[in-house]
Protein backbone atom coordinates (compact mmCIF):
# COMPACT_ATOMS: atom_id res chain seq x y z
CA UNK A 1 0.00 0.00 0.00
CA UNK A 2 2.71 2.74 0.94
CA UNK A 3 4.58 2.43 -2.32
CA UNK A 4 1.56 3.98 -4.02
CA UNK A 5 0.88 5.92 -1.59
CA UNK A 6 1.60 9.73 -3.20
CA UNK A 7 0.71 12.04 -0.09
CA UNK A 8 1.12 12.83 3.46
CA UNK A 9 -2.22 12.43 4.44
CA UNK A 10 -3.95 10.69 6.38
CA UNK A 11 -7.76 10.13 7.98
CA UNK A 12 -9.37 8.79 10.65
CA UNK A 13 -13.07 8.44 11.16
CA UNK A 14 -14.33 8.75 14.78
CA UNK A 15 -16.88 7.39 16.26
CA UNK A 16 -15.94 8.33 19.72
CA UNK A 17 -16.20 11.76 20.93
CA UNK A 18 -19.03 12.83 18.86
CA UNK A 19 -22.29 14.57 19.19
CA UNK A 20 -25.65 13.24 18.77
CA UNK A 21 -28.60 15.41 17.55
CA UNK A 22 -28.97 17.16 20.99
CA UNK A 23 -25.32 17.74 20.85
CA UNK A 24 -24.61 15.46 23.94
CA UNK A 25 -21.39 13.69 23.47
CA UNK A 26 -21.92 9.83 22.05
CA UNK A 27 -20.50 6.76 20.78
CA UNK A 28 -21.83 5.86 17.25
CA UNK A 29 -21.96 1.97 15.80
CA UNK A 30 -19.42 1.55 13.37
CA UNK A 31 -21.25 1.27 10.01
CA UNK A 32 -20.29 -1.09 7.50
CA UNK A 33 -20.67 0.72 4.31
CA UNK A 34 -18.55 3.84 5.83
CA UNK A 35 -15.75 0.97 5.97
CA UNK A 36 -15.80 0.19 2.14
CA UNK A 37 -16.92 3.55 0.60
CA UNK A 38 -14.14 5.70 2.43
CA UNK A 39 -11.68 3.26 1.75
CA UNK A 40 -12.13 3.00 -1.28
CA UNK A 41 -11.73 6.75 -1.32
CA UNK A 42 -8.50 7.32 0.85
CA UNK A 43 -6.78 4.14 -1.84
CA UNK A 44 -8.08 6.23 -5.08
CA UNK A 45 -6.60 9.60 -3.50
CA UNK A 46 -3.69 7.69 -1.91
CA UNK A 47 -4.11 8.73 1.84
CA UNK A 48 -1.53 7.02 3.44
CA UNK A 49 -3.95 5.17 6.09
CA UNK A 50 -7.56 5.54 7.30
CA UNK A 51 -8.36 5.06 11.00
CA UNK A 52 -11.58 3.62 12.24
CA UNK A 53 -11.89 5.11 15.89
CA UNK A 54 -13.69 3.44 18.27
CA UNK A 55 -13.31 2.93 21.91
CA UNK A 56 -15.89 -0.40 22.01
CA UNK A 57 -13.80 -3.68 21.72
CA UNK A 58 -16.99 -5.42 20.14
CA UNK A 59 -16.91 -2.78 17.32
CA UNK A 60 -13.55 -2.65 16.92
CA UNK A 61 -13.82 -6.63 16.82
CA UNK A 62 -16.28 -6.69 14.22
CA UNK A 63 -14.78 -3.90 11.68
CA UNK A 64 -11.62 -6.19 12.24
CA UNK A 65 -13.51 -8.81 11.18
CA UNK A 66 -14.79 -7.51 8.24
CA UNK A 67 -11.45 -6.10 7.14
CA UNK A 68 -10.05 -9.12 7.53
CA UNK A 69 -12.65 -11.06 5.23
CA UNK A 70 -12.10 -8.41 2.43
CA UNK A 71 -7.98 -8.13 2.76
CA UNK A 72 -7.33 -12.07 3.30
CA UNK A 73 -10.84 -13.82 3.48
CA UNK A 74 -13.23 -15.10 1.09
CA UNK A 75 -13.47 -11.28 -0.72
CA UNK A 76 -9.66 -10.96 -1.25
CA UNK A 77 -10.08 -13.32 -4.45
CA UNK A 78 -13.64 -12.20 -5.31
CA UNK A 79 -12.76 -8.80 -5.44
CA UNK A 80 -9.40 -7.52 -5.29
CA UNK A 81 -10.32 -3.83 -5.63
CA UNK A 82 -12.20 -4.09 -1.99
CA UNK A 83 -8.87 -5.61 -0.66
CA UNK A 84 -6.29 -2.47 -1.75
CA UNK A 85 -8.98 -0.67 -0.23
CA UNK A 86 -9.45 -2.08 2.72
CA UNK A 87 -5.80 -2.85 3.60
CA UNK A 88 -5.84 1.07 4.28
CA UNK A 89 -7.93 0.72 7.36
CA UNK A 90 -6.47 0.44 10.59
CA UNK A 91 -8.44 0.20 14.10
CA UNK A 92 -7.69 2.41 16.91
CA UNK A 93 -9.34 2.72 20.13
CA UNK A 94 -8.69 6.56 20.43
CA UNK A 95 -7.55 9.31 18.73
CA UNK A 96 -4.36 9.61 20.78
CA UNK A 97 -3.21 6.16 19.52
CA UNK A 98 -3.87 7.32 15.67
CA UNK A 99 -2.05 10.10 16.36
CA UNK A 100 1.25 7.46 18.01
CA UNK A 101 0.82 5.20 15.42
CA UNK A 102 1.33 8.04 12.82
CA UNK A 103 4.01 9.84 14.61
CA UNK A 104 5.94 6.02 15.08
CA UNK A 105 5.76 5.37 10.93
CA UNK A 106 6.51 9.06 10.30
CA UNK A 107 9.14 10.11 13.25
CA UNK A 108 7.04 12.92 13.51
CA UNK A 109 4.01 14.32 14.94
CA UNK A 110 1.28 14.70 12.16
CA UNK A 111 -0.65 18.15 11.90
CA UNK A 112 -4.20 17.61 13.33
CA UNK A 113 -6.95 18.82 11.26
CA UNK A 114 -10.92 18.68 11.83
CA UNK A 115 -13.46 18.93 10.38
CA UNK A 116 -17.17 20.21 10.67
CA UNK A 117 -19.90 20.91 8.64
CA UNK A 118 -21.33 23.77 11.01
CA UNK A 119 -20.07 27.15 12.44
CA UNK A 120 -16.57 27.59 13.54
CA UNK A 121 -16.29 26.48 17.47
CA UNK A 122 -14.86 29.00 19.59
CA UNK A 123 -10.99 28.37 19.96
CA UNK A 124 -9.92 26.80 16.83
CA UNK A 125 -8.21 27.94 14.19
CA UNK A 126 -9.99 27.93 10.62
CA UNK A 127 -8.62 27.27 7.48
CA UNK A 128 -9.33 27.09 3.53
CA UNK A 129 -9.14 23.93 1.40
CA UNK A 130 -6.84 26.19 -0.76
CA UNK A 131 -4.66 26.99 2.37
CA UNK A 132 -4.84 23.07 3.44
CA UNK A 133 -4.36 21.68 -0.19
CA UNK A 134 -1.41 23.85 -0.57
CA UNK A 135 0.23 22.54 3.13
CA UNK A 136 0.04 18.95 2.48
CA UNK A 137 2.02 19.31 -0.30
CA UNK A 138 4.91 19.89 2.62
CA UNK A 139 6.96 17.42 4.31
CA UNK A 140 4.79 17.11 7.55
CA UNK A 141 2.14 14.51 7.31
CA UNK A 142 -0.97 15.45 8.19
CA UNK A 143 -4.30 13.79 10.03
CA UNK A 144 -7.65 14.42 8.84
CA UNK A 145 -10.29 13.74 11.37
CA UNK A 146 -14.40 13.22 10.35
CA UNK A 147 -16.80 12.38 12.97
CA UNK A 148 -19.56 10.11 12.25
CA UNK A 149 -23.27 11.14 13.81
CA UNK A 150 -23.79 14.68 13.77
CA UNK A 151 -20.16 15.39 14.07
CA UNK A 152 -16.89 15.70 16.04
CA UNK A 153 -16.92 16.72 19.50
CA UNK A 154 -16.00 20.48 20.33
CA UNK A 155 -13.40 19.07 22.48
CA UNK A 156 -11.90 17.14 19.27
CA UNK A 157 -12.37 20.08 17.14
CA UNK A 158 -10.76 22.38 19.88
CA UNK A 159 -7.54 20.20 20.33
CA UNK A 160 -6.86 19.59 16.72
CA UNK A 161 -3.91 22.45 14.87
CA UNK A 162 -6.91 23.30 12.54
CA UNK A 163 -10.37 22.91 10.99
CA UNK A 164 -11.62 23.03 8.02
CA UNK A 165 -13.93 25.07 6.48
CA UNK A 166 -17.03 23.02 5.95
CA UNK A 167 -18.30 22.13 2.46
CA UNK A 168 -20.70 24.52 0.96
CA UNK A 169 -23.30 24.12 -1.89
CA UNK A 170 -25.71 26.48 -3.13
CA UNK A 171 -27.03 28.07 -0.13
CA UNK A 172 -26.97 26.90 3.96
CA UNK A 173 -28.07 23.02 3.47
CA UNK A 174 -25.23 21.28 4.94
CA UNK A 175 -26.16 18.16 5.89
CA UNK A 176 -23.81 15.42 3.70
CA UNK A 177 -23.07 11.73 4.93
CA UNK A 178 -19.82 11.59 6.34
CA UNK A 179 -19.28 8.86 3.09
CA UNK A 180 -19.49 12.18 0.69
CA UNK A 181 -17.83 14.62 3.00
CA UNK A 182 -14.65 12.52 2.65
CA UNK A 183 -15.11 11.88 -0.94
CA UNK A 184 -15.31 15.77 -1.68
CA UNK A 185 -12.66 16.90 0.90
CA UNK A 186 -10.32 14.31 -0.86
CA UNK A 187 -10.82 15.33 -4.17
CA UNK A 188 -10.43 18.86 -3.16
CA UNK A 189 -7.68 18.35 -1.92
CA UNK A 190 -5.85 15.58 -3.69
CA UNK A 191 -6.96 15.71 -7.39
CA UNK A 192 -4.33 16.56 -10.04
CA UNK B 1 -37.43 22.51 -3.62
CA UNK B 2 -37.60 24.27 -6.91
CA UNK B 3 -37.58 27.90 -5.21
CA UNK B 4 -34.04 26.95 -4.21
CA UNK B 5 -32.24 25.36 -7.39
CA UNK B 6 -29.63 27.27 -8.67
CA UNK B 7 -28.76 24.75 -11.29
CA UNK B 8 -30.41 23.15 -14.38
CA UNK B 9 -29.25 20.01 -13.52
CA UNK B 10 -30.89 17.00 -12.95
CA UNK B 11 -29.77 13.28 -11.91
CA UNK B 12 -30.71 9.70 -12.25
CA UNK B 13 -29.59 6.67 -11.04
CA UNK B 14 -29.73 3.63 -13.16
CA UNK B 15 -31.05 0.02 -11.52
CA UNK B 16 -31.28 -1.31 -15.11
CA UNK B 17 -29.42 -1.29 -17.57
CA UNK B 18 -26.50 -1.96 -15.71
CA UNK B 19 -23.58 -4.67 -15.81
CA UNK B 20 -22.28 -6.82 -13.29
CA UNK B 21 -18.77 -8.02 -12.54
CA UNK B 22 -19.01 -9.92 -15.46
CA UNK B 23 -19.99 -7.31 -17.87
CA UNK B 24 -23.62 -9.07 -18.84
CA UNK B 25 -26.86 -6.55 -18.39
CA UNK B 26 -28.62 -6.67 -14.59
CA UNK B 27 -31.33 -5.26 -13.00
CA UNK B 28 -29.54 -4.38 -9.54
CA UNK B 29 -31.76 -3.63 -6.29
CA UNK B 30 -32.02 -0.42 -5.03
CA UNK B 31 -29.82 0.15 -1.88
CA UNK B 32 -31.39 2.63 0.87
CA UNK B 33 -28.11 4.33 2.00
CA UNK B 34 -27.73 5.46 -2.01
CA UNK B 35 -31.39 6.96 -1.26
CA UNK B 36 -30.31 9.22 1.43
CA UNK B 37 -26.41 9.96 0.39
CA UNK B 38 -26.99 11.08 -3.26
CA UNK B 39 -30.17 12.78 -2.67
CA UNK B 40 -28.29 14.76 0.42
CA UNK B 41 -25.93 15.34 -2.02
CA UNK B 42 -28.24 16.51 -5.05
CA UNK B 43 -29.85 18.67 -2.57
CA UNK B 44 -26.50 20.63 -1.72
CA UNK B 45 -26.16 21.33 -4.65
CA UNK B 46 -29.19 22.27 -5.75
CA UNK B 47 -29.85 19.34 -8.31
CA UNK B 48 -33.24 19.77 -9.73
CA UNK B 49 -34.30 16.73 -9.00
CA UNK B 50 -32.71 12.98 -8.47
CA UNK B 51 -34.43 10.39 -10.57
CA UNK B 52 -34.28 6.80 -9.14
CA UNK B 53 -34.62 4.56 -11.87
CA UNK B 54 -35.54 1.17 -11.70
CA UNK B 55 -38.36 -1.07 -13.75
CA UNK B 56 -38.82 -3.41 -11.01
CA UNK B 57 -42.63 -2.85 -9.21
CA UNK B 58 -41.72 -3.66 -6.14
CA UNK B 59 -38.64 -1.78 -5.97
CA UNK B 60 -40.49 1.47 -6.83
CA UNK B 61 -42.95 0.78 -4.57
CA UNK B 62 -40.46 0.21 -1.37
CA UNK B 63 -38.45 3.16 -2.48
CA UNK B 64 -41.27 5.05 -2.94
CA UNK B 65 -42.15 3.96 0.45
CA UNK B 66 -38.79 4.99 1.97
CA UNK B 67 -39.08 8.17 0.33
CA UNK B 68 -42.61 9.08 1.67
CA UNK B 69 -41.32 7.79 5.59
CA UNK B 70 -39.23 10.71 5.18
CA UNK B 71 -40.62 13.45 3.36
CA UNK B 72 -44.21 13.02 5.04
CA UNK B 73 -44.12 10.57 7.39
CA UNK B 74 -42.37 9.62 10.97
CA UNK B 75 -39.24 10.93 9.51
CA UNK B 76 -40.41 14.55 8.47
CA UNK B 77 -40.69 15.11 11.86
CA UNK B 78 -37.69 13.84 13.25
CA UNK B 79 -35.27 15.10 10.62
CA UNK B 80 -36.44 17.96 8.09
CA UNK B 81 -33.22 18.18 6.69
CA UNK B 82 -33.50 14.65 5.29
CA UNK B 83 -37.25 15.87 4.30
CA UNK B 84 -35.59 18.69 2.37
CA UNK B 85 -33.05 16.32 0.91
CA UNK B 86 -35.63 13.06 -0.10
CA UNK B 87 -38.44 15.27 -1.70
CA UNK B 88 -35.55 16.01 -4.23
CA UNK B 89 -36.19 12.33 -5.23
CA UNK B 90 -38.43 10.67 -8.00
CA UNK B 91 -38.90 7.23 -9.00
CA UNK B 92 -39.05 6.01 -12.59
CA UNK B 93 -39.30 3.26 -14.97
CA UNK B 94 -36.50 3.81 -17.19
CA UNK B 95 -34.43 6.40 -18.74
CA UNK B 96 -36.81 7.66 -21.77
CA UNK B 97 -39.26 8.35 -18.72
CA UNK B 98 -36.93 10.42 -17.35
CA UNK B 99 -36.49 12.10 -20.33
CA UNK B 100 -40.09 12.75 -21.21
CA UNK B 101 -40.53 13.81 -17.54
CA UNK B 102 -37.78 16.73 -17.78
CA UNK B 103 -38.67 17.37 -21.10
CA UNK B 104 -42.73 18.12 -20.10
CA UNK B 105 -40.84 20.20 -16.84
CA UNK B 106 -38.79 22.10 -18.97
CA UNK B 107 -40.18 22.07 -22.27
CA UNK B 108 -37.06 21.23 -23.73
CA UNK B 109 -35.03 18.48 -23.92
CA UNK B 110 -32.49 17.51 -21.64
CA UNK B 111 -28.86 17.29 -23.04
CA UNK B 112 -27.57 13.73 -21.69
CA UNK B 113 -24.09 12.62 -20.29
CA UNK B 114 -23.47 9.40 -18.76
CA UNK B 115 -20.41 8.69 -16.40
CA UNK B 116 -18.29 5.31 -16.47
CA UNK B 117 -15.39 4.75 -14.41
CA UNK B 118 -13.53 3.09 -17.22
CA UNK B 119 -12.44 3.28 -20.76
CA UNK B 120 -14.28 5.28 -23.34
CA UNK B 121 -16.94 3.38 -24.99
CA UNK B 122 -16.42 3.29 -29.14
CA UNK B 123 -19.04 5.50 -30.01
CA UNK B 124 -19.57 7.46 -27.23
CA UNK B 125 -18.34 11.23 -27.41
CA UNK B 126 -16.28 12.24 -24.00
CA UNK B 127 -16.27 15.38 -22.24
CA UNK B 128 -14.08 16.69 -19.49
CA UNK B 129 -15.31 18.17 -15.99
CA UNK B 130 -14.06 21.56 -17.51
CA UNK B 131 -16.26 21.84 -20.24
CA UNK B 132 -19.57 20.17 -18.77
CA UNK B 133 -18.98 22.97 -15.93
CA UNK B 134 -18.93 25.55 -19.03
CA UNK B 135 -21.91 23.73 -20.46
CA UNK B 136 -24.38 23.86 -17.28
CA UNK B 137 -24.33 26.98 -17.05
CA UNK B 138 -26.22 27.46 -20.56
CA UNK B 139 -29.95 27.63 -20.56
CA UNK B 140 -30.33 23.91 -21.59
CA UNK B 141 -31.08 21.48 -19.19
CA UNK B 142 -28.66 18.75 -18.52
CA UNK B 143 -29.20 15.64 -16.99
CA UNK B 144 -26.32 13.23 -15.35
CA UNK B 145 -26.79 9.39 -15.42
CA UNK B 146 -24.83 6.95 -13.08
CA UNK B 147 -24.81 3.60 -12.98
CA UNK B 148 -25.40 1.08 -10.10
CA UNK B 149 -23.43 -2.22 -9.76
CA UNK B 150 -20.00 -2.18 -12.08
CA UNK B 151 -21.67 0.40 -14.07
CA UNK B 152 -24.18 1.84 -16.79
CA UNK B 153 -24.67 -0.76 -19.70
CA UNK B 154 -22.58 0.54 -23.07
CA UNK B 155 -26.19 1.01 -24.79
CA UNK B 156 -26.68 3.59 -22.04
CA UNK B 157 -23.54 4.77 -22.71
CA UNK B 158 -23.69 5.25 -26.78
CA UNK B 159 -27.16 6.98 -26.50
CA UNK B 160 -26.08 9.83 -24.60
CA UNK B 161 -25.23 13.00 -25.77
CA UNK B 162 -21.71 12.89 -23.76
CA UNK B 163 -20.05 10.54 -21.40
CA UNK B 164 -18.43 12.70 -18.55
CA UNK B 165 -13.86 11.79 -18.24
CA UNK B 166 -13.83 9.32 -15.09
CA UNK B 167 -12.80 10.82 -11.63
CA UNK B 168 -9.22 10.25 -11.53
CA UNK B 169 -7.14 9.70 -8.60
CA UNK B 170 -3.33 8.93 -7.48
CA UNK B 171 -2.77 6.06 -10.13
CA UNK B 172 -4.83 4.14 -12.24
CA UNK B 173 -7.61 2.87 -9.20
CA UNK B 174 -10.34 3.66 -9.94
CA UNK B 175 -13.43 1.92 -7.54
CA UNK B 176 -15.13 4.23 -5.97
CA UNK B 177 -19.34 4.03 -4.72
CA UNK B 178 -21.47 5.58 -6.75
CA UNK B 179 -22.41 7.49 -3.77
CA UNK B 180 -18.97 9.03 -3.98
CA UNK B 181 -18.29 9.21 -7.54
CA UNK B 182 -21.53 11.84 -7.23
CA UNK B 183 -20.44 13.52 -4.52
CA UNK B 184 -17.21 14.03 -6.85
CA UNK B 185 -19.03 14.73 -9.67
CA UNK B 186 -21.47 17.34 -8.64
CA UNK B 187 -18.85 19.38 -6.50
CA UNK B 188 -16.71 19.54 -9.56
CA UNK B 189 -19.23 20.66 -11.71
CA UNK B 190 -21.58 23.01 -9.11
CA UNK B 191 -18.59 24.31 -6.10
CA UNK B 192 -18.88 27.47 -6.04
Amino acid sequence: MERLSQTNLYIALLHHPVINKRGNVITSAVTNLDLHDISRIARTYGVKRFYVVTPLADQQQITRRIVSYWVTGGGAGYNPDRRDALKTVRVESDLKDVITHISSVEHQTPVTVATRAGKAVDGSKRITFQNLKKRIKATKPHLITLGTAWGLSAGVIRSADYCLEPISGVDNYNHLSVRSAAAIILDRLLQR
